[in-house]
């Protein structure tokens, strides 16, 4: 039976923007699946242990002291000091605190810096497969977003430069690239930097780099980064987070490295958005940069070993195509026997415990492909790899 | 000397509406005077004291056993039980956890609320003086704001019910009530609230009630809430924050109550603007929910207790006007021998070192009058009124 309802009235539903947005397909499978205690959940983009001690309780000093109340919008000075020095030696090149503002998680960053871009109408480009926030993200402040697919060659995933730089027509207001690209591990490498920075600053085009991943880097100790290259004035916003690479998901925790002019807008959208982050995980975040790198190298490394036995272990399997990604903790890979991989990720989680999330949730050209994040421990990724064995 | 600069290149600045929103008169103030060591500051709404001691070591219990991954993004299972149990207790009808989104603070919640129904054009009616964020979120999903003024009659503030029902014309899509209402202290009453939900269940109006100031109330217990007399199919948002009766500013952790239908679109914005909050504070949230009430009942009559304090003394002032607060921590009062607040909160806090927000802040109606946080021990408020009252 419908309600009787006026038929003025608007539905009791969010506006239609809001219900066209995607839900997450992860979180599909994964309530499904809470009661199976062999579980083995790969499907969520996060380490399996809890953050280092240390980080821990710095907090918990800081909850002692009672640093409990308001933070300023743009962070504590002391953790953007901090930042600034961490990202000024990792870059190579004076990035001041007067850039920096501390957010509540790399995804806040992201809406922030889209809200300060993008008005209704606005054309962001970006590349995919990709990280469903980052195409969502712009449809809430209803902008538009056309996505480049990265490409399977020669066993890696690459981008054709070209093609990328001819969507980057004038009209368009945001170019966003994520790098290392979650799901896939491709990395932007400096040429296709250099080239996307020029044509950029030619237009007059904002670029909105995702670089949370850019200390699990497989090929050296950060991967590039367009803070490497670019100037003070360039129209570039650069997010980050702590949740990767000082294992920190649950902190909420990040930061932009933005022009300085546009710094006081962003305070505003800060104020207005959740006004700060948590004040004593601020704390905490001071304690990640200042005492985190033997930590955060120490994690890569770890990755890298487990990136190795993953490749290996999933390229040995007949119908697999597993490339090797440069960047991340993620496997995406190719089952060449099964194009629905939601119905494929249903059907391994069924018949072997093993949670991966379905390539569709990355947009049309992850359909066919898997992802795993291997940010867990080997005796686990080998139970993973030997079940998944059994059934591909 | 101007940089050289393509005529088709935007500016190195944010979009228009987002130059446009109002940067905090308040920030500008403070930032004034930070080096100045006799400051009372009392521009701000939040208590000087630590959050109690029983919630911190909750959250450094929950660090100590490793809650620092993602929690879900409508919050913790655990949290949205408790919350439900409060405010069932609360409002004598159940809500069930299943009606309940953790967010990461009342702002959050408003951000959140204002871009689900929100589309570009959508009409906001809301009371003034009012609390800016409550005007500039909407501005920033591109909605537009009306707002009916209070009045000043019989020493209290007070709402023509009737203005306000007839600017809720049918093409409105929200009414946005803030009650206990920042600054002013005016508190809508049952009847005014009757009215209210009626109209707006008429024309299909969805209202989003701000009620974070709900157990800081003079009058009772707690403040009257639509909680108390709504349904649960009502096109009604209720606001609500751990920061003031928690004395929780700091930690970023609020809630929405929502009809059922709505929480799926919630979760999806929740994971689009911080995916969750922070999940150890979430658990400190549970403590404070169900071990808090001996404290939330002892700091409303610590509160009322300044608000008798600084009425009386302030009312004893010859040009001052001071209305008596229903509800809130907050004494906004008009200075009758200056117009201009920003002026007169400048000279103040030259003279005599306290620091109080400037009206202005608040809207047009603000203009002359001053806001002072009474969330204060009482010998400090005494040292303040005492250096006011040799100045006014």
């Amino acid at each position: 039976m419908r309600p009787v309802q006026s038929s003025a009235r608007p539905p009791l539903a969010a506006r239609a923007a809001v219900r066209e947005l995607e839900g997450s397909r992860i979180r599909e499978l994964a309530d499904a699946a809470q009661a199976r205690d062999d579980l083995i959940p790969l499907w969520f983009g996060e380490a399996q242990e809890p953050t280092p001690r240390f980080i821990r309780e710095a907090a918990a000093r800081a909850l002692e002291q009672g640093h409990t109340t308001y933070a300023p919008n743009l962070g504590l000075p002391a953790l953007r000091q901090a930042l600034s020095d961490y990202v000024s030696a990792l870059h190579g090149r004076p990035i001041g605190p007067e850039r920096i503002a501390v957010t509540a998680s790399g995804v806040n960053a992201l809406m922030l810096s889209a809200q300060c871009l993008l008005a209704p109408g606005g054309r962001v480009v970006m590349t995919t497969p990709h990280w469903p926030n980052l195409r969502e993200i712009p449809h809430i402040v209803g902008a538009r977003t056309q996505a480049v697919a990265l490409e399977l060659r020669d066993g890696r995933w690459q981008l054709d430069l070209e093609r990328f730089i001819d969507a980057l027509t004038p009209d368009v207001r945001v170019a966003l690239v994520n790098s290392p690209a979650n799901p896939s591990g491709w990395v932007l490498d400096r040429e296709g930097q250099r080239a996307i920075l020029e044509h950029c600053r030619r237009h007059g085009i904002w670029l909105i780099a995702d670089e949370v991943y850019e200390r699990i880097y497989f090929e050296g100790t950060s991967a590039p980064s367009f803070l490497d290259i670019a100037e003070p004035g360039d129209r570039l916003l650069v997010v980050n987070s702590f949740s990767k690479a000082w294992s920190m998901t649950g902190w909420r925790l990040g930061w932009i490295v933005a022009p300085a002019a546009l710094l006081p807008d962003l305070a505003k959208l800060i104020e207005y958005n959740v006004s700060c982050a948590t004040t004593f995980v601020q704390h905490a975040g001071i304690a990640a940069v200042r005492d985190g790198e033997p930590f955060v190298q120490e994690v890569a490394g770890r990755y890298a070993r487990a990136r190795d036995l993953v490749c290996q272990r999933l390229n040995a399997l007949p119908n697999v195509t597993m490339p090797r990604p440069q960047g991340g903790f993620y496997a995406f890979f190719r089952v060449d026997s099964e194009r629905d991989s939601m119905a494929l990720a249903k059907r391994l989680l069924e018949q072997t415990g093993v949670g991966l999330a379905p390539g569709i949730a990355f947009g049309p050209s992850g359909e066919g492909s898997l992802r795993l994040c291997f940010a867990a421990s080997l005796p686990r990724l080998e139970d993973a790899l030997d079940r998944l064995a059994g059934v591909l």
